[in-house]
């Protein structure tokens, strides 16, 4: 996976973890895509200082998912969601019985949400 | 919720996010149940100290929840899961094809291991 996307997969489950402001500059840089020089601009703070903010955080967001492996356990997870679903899909399209396809529906948003 | 059944939850999520003697001495304390004064005889550490790590480490694992509230999700979703597989139960119980069950006890074990 390309690491600016990785990186903004972690700054979602990691990046309560950082503080209000590196949270902010990993925001607009990874989520917003300004460049180095417009976050600069944006926080009155040196362009030196926003790349050495952004690199230590990408270590810091690394080093918690070495840690706990979240990310790596979410797209397994999500697979398998996802191969549950089509399995449900299948049965569903079968189904005639009004009641019963009402309960399958229901069901397949519950574990969408899970 | 008991806190030390709580501390100990927290420790499985978070656990890794401590030092390895961090979590070794909160292991032996919140899952074995040993007193501050065995935790200092095998770890060759005085009493104060082992009381002053877990005392931290509690902060610590709790700090962490209260940022990224893993724990309380993880509670939602396993309330979750078990209304599903309730469901999921209540379907198989009626079912007759033998096919079809086979499927649905397949998806039941899918739907645990989320």
């Amino acid at each position: 996976m390309e690491k600016r996307f990785e990186i903004s997969f972690l700054l979602d489950i990691y990046g309560n973890l950082l503080t209000e402001k590196q949270k902010y500059i990993m925001d607009l840089y990874y989520n917003n895509d300004l460049s180095l020089k417009e976050i600069s601009e944006l926080t009155k703070t040196s362009r030196q200082a926003i790349y050495d903010i952004i690199k230590r955080c990408d270590k810091l967001l690394t080093n918690y998912e070495d840690k706990m492996l979240l990310f790596k356990k979410s797209i397994e997870k999500d697979k398998n969601k996802k191969n549950i679903l089509i399995d449900l899909n299948n049965i569903v399209s079968n189904i005639n019985d009004d009641e019963l396809k009402k309960i399958f529906m229901k069901m397949k948003k519950d574990i969408e949400n899970l």
